[in-house]
């Protein structure tokens, strides 16, 4: 997938479908949080060490667009990137494939916050910089 | 909430929350639903009659704006209106309240098919009118 | 329902559902958590204020006997009593029903926690004593 | 583990985290179906295949008891066997483990149907050998 340097993938659970026999619109939001998990897993102890550390990631937006649906099964290669890192904010944009055919786009917004207070911080100088290196 | 005709209730279940103690960003796909099914439910059997008669709803496009956390036993009211039906598709705006707090904002985009062929078809006219005029 | 003193109702969502048209088995677990909040909310503050109080109730065992399949859109009415409180154990037993047909039945047993160091305290005495008068 | 001869592993989803921090109940009903899929999937098509030859498997029972919690990102391995195969009757036997140590024990009781008539039928005999000959 042209732009994209990180994929994983799932396989559709039985109980992710619906009566439509599709994977339900919900579900690929806990899909994308397994991709971000996925991509940050491999910097530095990835959102657990994040969340030790006393940092957790807000979900600001998502957005989706179903193209084709995905049944019990299938296996759906995610394909996720990390962009737009700006003080607290960040963005993550998805692909998902079903064998080459794109059967969703997507993207989420996030922000760093200090976990007791919740108040805005920067994304730690490390890990921006890791996935800046990763992502170019 | 100036601009809409039509709210329902949700609770938070205890399932619904995450480790940061919210209501999960893909719960709130859920809600939308459930405010979708019960919006039709005014019409004519609603949702279930649509599927007795061979017409599904697909889910085309989704997007949420989270302003602010739901939690456990939070009473959520979600406001619902359908807008721009326009020959198969139509459109769900939403706006999500605790007490008279925002806490999200969201639109969802479908479209009708006919359930054997999955191919587009127009929404029943009655269904049309009925929800133009419940929205004027 | 004999024997029950408490009922609620949920109405299955169609997220709920699965490809075989009818509500996922693990989702049985998600409504008899329900019935508990709302059997015990009838109670000086219910499960949020035991919580608030440092208390936590884990759950220990479920188990559930299902009996015929639930749909889209049916209303099910669950049922609900509370018993055999020993100490820091409680156990609540459940009967599933829709119309006037047994569609499951269930019993969960738990446990109460001090939320800091999890471990088992006694359920609060206040709790015990009005549950005990409500189910006899 | 002893006396299990197949097993899989699932890392916890923080969707599938509560406020609590751990795992959801309900959760666990859904790794159990995993495990049955990837069990059955080493046989000829396994699960998605008995579903196209028009036979579904319907959960009759689930229990769980619950040992100790999993926490996000842990990666829990399920160990399954199929046992007591009777003419359309089956029934799963789980332990679920984090590193070496127990989290969870579990059974769930099965039943073949037509998927049609929804009326029991013998799980057929070149998957009831395949099992059989796995287990002994």
């Amino acid at each position: 997938m042209e732009g994209f340097r990180f994929s994983t993938e799932v396989s559709v659970r039985f109980a992710e479908t619906d009566a439509q026999a599709v994977a339900h619109n919900s579900v690929y939001l806990v899909w994308l949080e397994v991709a971000r998990v996925e991509y940050l897993a491999r910097f530095d102890g990835g959102y657990p060490a994040l969340r030790a550390r006393g940092v957790e990631a807000l979900t600001l937006e998502t957005y989706v667009r179903y193209l084709a649906p995905a049944r019990f099964a299938d296996r759906v290669r995610i394909y996720a990137r990390c962009g737009a890192i700006r003080g607290a904010r960040f963005r993550f944009e998805y692909s998902l494939e079903l064998g080459s055919r794109p059967i969703a786009e997507a993207w989420t917004a996030h922000a760093c916050v200090d976990a007791q207070a919740l108040r805005p911080i920067r994304m730690p100088r490390p890990l921006v910089e890791a996935i800046t290196k990763a992502e170019t």
